[in-house]
């Protein structure tokens, strides 16, 4: 879905994601760490714990899951904001697909389209049952739509 | 866009959705805390602290907006589950209105239909400034869709 | 959802509303009539015809539910545009709640929130099964994004 | 996004879709044409007429762009469903990523994820400027859910 290859504004494109993430107390609270930085597309990584479950055992919170896909097109869609913008989420939608059990999860943020006036980006949810699982699970897919200020 | 009024098939509809409520250990993290249920209707209060700020001081995280809508409309549609049964989000849209500026954050989610095999919820999230501010103001409205299991 | 009362920008704001409803091809292919233009609401009415069923004989194609749905929202938001100015669907939104069953279906969109950059909006469908039917059944409820040009 | 195959569990699934899609009098008003179907998938095509434009010449009707979204969304989830079942639009979420100018669309659905209660499925529309244009302009994306009846 995505477009080839996007071409950043901002040179220090990977720095600015870096700050803006380092800065967010929300990230920090629930463990999560920014994995991966490119032109249109960013990861972020989440190991399970206690605090991040449903009432489900096991089971990574919806509302979590929620707060990695929102933020995984967020980063995104940051990185091909020019140099002292930002980026604002507009709206997004989740579709949960399978329950999310797992002992780490990888959320996938990319661009679908780059415009003007709004960006388009999408996130995928992977769930990894442990070390050995490099392939993990889809979980949860997000189509979202963010405007630069 | 509500239906009047629901009728709930489990007669200790509000006791499960609190016992629910508390076993989720994500709310507890973001300090959420269960404020009304009634039949189709809860009501989600969170006060600001740190570590759920973005990272634009004074402003909620829009995960943490996201989790509230989330949970809003997912506990609305517990309420009319029959006893023994549980409710999974299937999908929800949100978009966010204004900055989630505010002391104190009230979500509002309720049944707009109860169906057979599905739910559609809405959630609506209101920033209010301080304790004054009886009101407060719409900083995001969201559209769900909720399965009974 | 909605804020009480909307300012518009163009004084003309109905007959601009008006003339781009009846620039739209597509609103006359389907039947479609423009009931009502209101400061930040519009109301769109359809009478039930053949070519716009769905293969269930007696169901309005989910289609043009649709259709429908982002038409009276989009013209929600043209009400509030400037003179000379236009709106464009960024994105929205359906649920479909009942079986569209009825001989008329009325479409009502509302602005839920003006912003400079973007404006969100709502429509609820309703079908009517006969003259005497004035309150119809919520078939489908919308909620969609759109930025002025 | 997609999962690799999906196993249908009618083996005339093809014709079944073929047939159900014939007997939507809404796609034969548009002039839409079935143009391929395969397990978990479908192709829709559309050329450019004068009934389907918005009030923009040369500009398709987003009603229409969202129409053949939904269509192509739930066709293909059609094909995975049992014999004699059918399926249902529960809910879709549409990105209008560039304006719909061309003379050729296609819109391609295929499932995300096929679960017992309900399935995901996505949709792509491109416009084609004219014959020569073989790879086409995303000018949609969308995102639904369904389920089988």
């Amino acid at each position: 879905v995505s477009e080839t290859t996007f071409q950043p504004q901002n040179p220090s494109f990977e720095s600015m994601v870096k700050e803006a993430f380092d800065a967010q107390n929300a990230m920090a609270m629930i463990g999560a760490s920014l994995a991966s930085v490119t032109p249109g597309g960013v990861e972020i990584h989440l190991d399970m714990h206690d605090e991040v479950m449903s009432q489900y055992p096991g089971l990574l919170h919806g509302g979590v899951v929620g707060m990695l896909a929102d933020s995984a097109m967020g980063f995104a869609a940051l990185t091909l904001v020019p140099a002292g913008g930002a980026g604002v989420t507009v709206e997004y939608k989740i579709n949960m697909l399978r329950p999310a059990a797992g002992q780490h999860f990888v959320a996938r943020g990319r661009i679908v389209r780059s415009g003007q006036r709004v960006t388009v980006a999408q996130a995928e949810i992977y769930a990894h049952a442990d070390e050995g699982d490099t392939q993990g699970k889809l979980v949860a897919t997000s189509l979202g739509t963010f405007v630069p200020v």
